[in-house]
This record gives C-alpha cells, sequence and structure tokens, in this order.
C-alpha cells in the first residue's frame, strides 16, 4: 500500500497462477500443460532465430503467424489476433470489447482470471450458476448483459459446451459480445471458428500452451469479425507495438503448420484421459465427463485439500480450488503421460487405503 | 467502428512504432537498433532453451532474471520489476502508478507513446515545452502533477539531462512518482539507479532493446523502491500471469551478466556516433548533443520528410517526425556500423550537392 499507486491498485486482487516447482522428480500435474514437447518444427524454426538477427525488432503484426493461423482455420488473417499468450488475449478482449453499461456475463465457476480482469478494467460483472452437474445452461444468459464470456470446455470442470447450444446462445445475444475461450478445445470439444462467419459478435480465443505444447513460448490468438480484430489491435497498438518476439512467431507458426504432430499429441492425451477416467472411478472418485487435458474428480468420503496435500507428499502435484465451496472437495488433475498418471493412480490407492 | 467496442477503442489514437522493412539489402537506420548482435552468452543461452521444456510455463516471476538485474545494478530483486519489452513495462507504470487527480507531466517533445498510454487509461496530462534548445527545464516541473515522466536521454532529440538536475526535480516532486525512461542511457548519459535508494517515488525503466542487442526478444525492466515495484506486479498479475517466455528469460539474464560485451559495443556505438556526427556537421547539418545511439539532425535549407524520402529512394531508411512542427525539419538517425553511416553519409552528399 502505498500512496504513490493509482486507485485502481489498491482494489486489486491478482491471479494466482499454479504452482511451477523448481524441485526435480515432481509429478507436475497442476498447471495442464501438455506431457509431450512441442513438434520437432517447431523447434527448428526457433533454432532459425537464435543469431544475429534478434537485435532487429519482430514484425510488429506477426503477419507469418496470422496466416498460418488463418490458413489451419480457413479464415483471414484480418480475423486474427495475436499475442502475449492468451491471457494477454484475453485483457485485451476485456478492455476493447466487454467494458459496457450493463453486466458482463460468466459460469460461477469458470477460469478465476475473469474477474481479476473485470477488477483491472472496472467491468461490472454477474455470475451465473452452473447446473447441479456443473454444465453451463444457455438459457440462463439470455438477461440484460454488456457481453458473455466462458471457456469451452469450461474450467476448472473440463465439461464442453455443444456446438448447437454456442449457436443458440448467439442467436439469443445479438447485441453483446459473446467470448468462447477455448484454450481447450482440441481435446474433445467442438470449437465454435466456423461460426465466426456468422455471427459478428462472437469472438474465439485459443492458445498455443495446451494442444501445441508451447506453454513456455506465450502465444494465444483469437479468431473472429474483422471489427472485433480491429478493436484488439487498436488496443495492442496503445499498449506494446511488439508483444510477440521473435522466437515465438516462428516457432508459433511451425507449430500450427504441424498439423500430423498436433493431432497425434492430442489423439495420445485423449487416450491417456479415458484410461485415467476409468482408474480414478474404479478407485471410488466420481470424474465429471471431461473434453479437456485435465479431469476434475472427487471421493465422496475424502476432502480435496487432503487428498491434493496427500499427493504432494508423494510428490504428485494437482492443483485444489478453495472456491467456490462446491467445488472444494474436488482434484484438477492434468493428464499427464500414461506413466504420469500410473504414478497419480498408484499414490492415490495408497492414501486411499492407508486411512481407511 | 463497431458497437461492439467498449467506450475506450472509440478515443484511441495507437501508437506507430517505425517501420520495419521486409525488403533486404536496406540500411536500415529508423528504429534505433544495435548494429551489433546479441552477447554470445545470450545466444548460448537461448540455444539451452530450446527443447523439450517449452511445453512448460515460464517462471511467473523470472526471478533468474530479476537476480541478474539486481546484481548488475548493486539493488534487491524486490526493487526490480520485468516485463514484455519496455513498452509493456511503461504501460503498467502508467496504469499502476501515474492515474492521479492531477495531471501527468511530460516534455512536449518525448516519446510519441507517453499521450498513447495516457489515452488508453484515460489519464489527464499536459505537455512542458522544451527549451529553444530542446533541453528539458527542471524549474519547469514544479506544479501541481500526479507524476512526471521523461525519457533520458530523451527522444527523439537525444539529449541527457546531467544526474544533479534529476535530483533537483525529485527534490522539487516528493508527492508524485517521477519515472526516468532510460532506454538509451548505456550510449553516453547518467543513470538515475543509485538514486532509487533514496527517493522512494523514483521509478527507472530500461530496455534490452538497445545496449544489450535483444530488440527481437521484447525484454524490459523497471528499478525503484518495492512499494513502486509491488504496484506493477500487482497489475501484472491482474493482466498475464507469464509475460516472459523460457527463451527471453535465458537470454536477457545472460546478456546482462555478459557486462564486458556489453561495454565493448556500448563503446563502438558511441565512437562511431563521434565520427558520424563530425561528417553530418561537415554537410552542414546541425546535430543536436546527442547522449544515445541515435543522432537528430537538420539542414537549414531541407526539409526533413524530403532528406528521409530522398534517402529512402537510396535504401536509407531514417526516421522522420512530422509532429510537432518544431521538429519536423529533423531526421532522426540510428548509429549503425561505421559502412552504415559512411553509406548515409555518402548518399546525403549526393542527395545535397545533386540539388544545389
Amino acid at each position: 500500500m502505498s500512496r504513490y499507486w493509482s486507485a485502481v491498485v489498491h482494489g486489486l486482487t491478482p491471479y494466482v497462477p499454479g504452482e511451477q516447482p523448481r524441485l526435480p522428480n515432481l509429478v507436475k500435474l497442476n498447471t495442464n500443460e501438455n506431457p509431450y514437447g512441442p513438434s520437432p518444427r517447431a523447434l527448428e524454426a526457433l533454432l532459425g532465430e537464435v543469431g544475429e538477427n534478434l537485435r532487429l525488432y519482430p514484425d510488429p503484426s506477426a503477419d507469418r503467424l496470422k496466416q498460418a493461423i488463418a490458413a489451419c482455420y480457413e479464415v483471414t488473417p484480418q480475423q486474427v489476433f495475436v499475442g502475449n499468450g492468451s491471457d494477454e488475449v484475453l485483457a485485451h478482449t476485456f478492455q476493447a470489447l466487454l467494458k459496457h453499461d450493463k453486466p458482463l456475463l460468466f459460469p460461477d465457476i469458470s477460469y478465476s482470471f475473469y474477474p481479476v480482469y473485470c477488477g483491472l478494467y472496472g467491468i461490472e460483472y454477474q455470475t451465473v450458476a452452473l447446473s447441479d452437474r456443473f454444465e453451463i445452461r444457455v438459457d440462463d444468459y439470455p438477461r440484460p448483459n454488456g457481453g458473455i464470456i466462458f471457456p469451452n470446455p469450461n474450467a476448472p470442470t473440463g465439461i464442453s459446451l455443444p456446438l448447437t447450444e454456442i449457436e443458440r446462445l448467439l442467436e439469443l445475444n445479438p447485441d453483446s459480445v459473446v467470448v468462447v475461450d477455448e484454450a481447450y478445445v482440441d481435446f474433445g470439444a467442438e470449437s465454435a471458428v466456423p461460426l465466426v462467419n456468422r455471427y459478428p459478435q462472437l469472438l474465439v480465443i485459443h492458445t498455443l500452451s495446451k494442444s501445441r505444447s508451447l506453454a513456455g513460448l506465450r502465444v494465444g490468438y483469437a479468431i473472429g469479425h474483422p471489427d472485433l480484430i480491429d478493436a484488439l489491435n487498436r488496443v495492442k497498438d496503445s499498449f506494446n507495438s511488439y508483444p510477440l518476439d521473435r522466437c515465438a512467431i516462428a516457432a508459433a507458426a511451425a507449430a500450427i503448420e504441424d498439423r500430423a504432430y498436433f493431432e497425434s499429441t492430442c489423439a495420445r492425451v485423449i487416450a491417456t484421459r479415458a484410461s485415467l477416467v476409468k482408474e480414478l472411478e474404479a478407485l471410488g472418485l466420481q470424474v465429471l465427463p471431461s473434453a479437456a487435458n485435465f479431469v476434475f474428480a472427487r471421493h465422496a468420503q475424502r476432502d480435496g485439500a487432503e487428498l491434493t496435500a496427500k499427493l504432494r507428499e508423494r510428490s504428485i502435484i494437482v492443483r485444489h480450488f478453495k472456491n467456490p465451496a462446491r467445488i472444494a472437495p474436488f482434484m484438477r488433475i492434468t493428464v499427464g503421460t500414461e506413466e504420469q498418471c500410473d504414478a497419480l493412480v498408484s499414490a492415490l490407492k495408497e492414501i486411499l487405503v492407508v486411512s481407511v
């Protein structure tokens, strides 16, 4: 607290990211990273940037990357915005498109960064309760609003919303921006990107941190009507001309272009998820139906915080959310390699048996 | 223009960065990049990051880099903030520390991004005229203000303010944050960093894009009292948990640590600047006294825009600013290699002779 602070700082409750522990030999299943490394073509492209040219600024509009994304999704580069991780893309989206006289709407259980952005930009919001089965109900959203945002699949539940329901939401809300945050969509949900040409209010946000295995490089993007992209560019160009460095632009473009690698690693994660769910259920855990690279699981008699702590004693890190109370019994477990998932299941077995 | 935009977007006039042309064989003296490549140790550190671990998030607080900066400047890591280029550090500074009831002050001729940030965050500002000799006069600043920011050396003039004058400014303004933007300080001005322990309202901002030859990697930092750094961290953690990627953290730390390389490249640029100034003066140009890696020069009879255009016809790019009118006669010329500067001087000779 200091008299030198701008007023907004006093009221901020910053987002707390999952722990990035520096201990070796941990089974790290807490921040939904991909267990498989980036595309070899991405690494090769990155190596090509390591040299004297790093003295020069990158392309401020990252056209090479926008072209790769546009080709991948069959849209135009004018429908693509890129940023320094999807968190930066989200931040600009909140400032550029979601601050209006009416409140922004998002689910009560959702990405916990959303209310933080609202605090940073002075955006009024209302949360909309998920159903008892932790599902988004589209019929709860047609109320006066200045925008709607939700992850699909939702985080931390992993539950996805069918494209038909998203389209119904768009039909019911033609006057405000609808943002679908598809950080995890490639692991089994339906992307809303094919709808952007029909709904000028739709913005879809992606990250390369999950399905493209590039969390360490910080690249995210948004796809939508050129008018929405224009607003994002205006804010970006009033904030930082060059948000993406040369390494990130080159590696991200190559990663997007290497569709075969992307599809095969996604398929491996999906297969491991299926067997992990089976094993967790065999241990008596309830697992919400996941279309993401993580599962949200609870034990009927055991507390989520306690299990998380006991796993940690065994060098296995998963993520636990205290709030809201309804999700406190759960653990969010990243789908790792088969070996990592086996280690998790063995540890849980031990923990659950020992203390019966 | 779109009904979906937040109100702030309608009023934005984004910053326009210097052109990043993609044509080969240009003599590029328009965006003040270092003519010499990054430290070999920085490149080696970067190579060490290219691998499987890019699937993992970077350290959200970039401690390794903060430690390197703290050691270099003999401050503590708690006095250091890092960001995705000094433009991002500046953006967070405007939002976190410079929005108050009284207007922010900065020179009328200065980094043209400052009024853009004010537009983005709704900060009221007043510009303070430079003297007839384009100098900052400290005695013009003790007026009611919510903060003061200026580059030292100033951009695009290149003129530096002595440390004794900065200290006088701090004495005269104990109640508001004073930001010294030292993007170019390593080329011949005195840094205000040694004053941070005595003046809790002082924030000094640096970039690795100029003296460390890493414009392509996007790293900047701020040094100041832990309370000021705390405000910046709160805003950063409400905006993007991981602004610096793994490659940038590793390479930047190594670049900061390689003091010998840094000092030798700065010395080369300073030596080239001295001979460039002499040659420009021999051609009849007036050159403002520069402590930066660029010079601001005018010809008594020839227009700055015209000379810039004629240089461009000869594949030499320098930067011209139309506004304010007082600087329209000038060109801002980056100090390149000796060969690049020779090419510039020859071209100017041709242009000036041909049309006499």
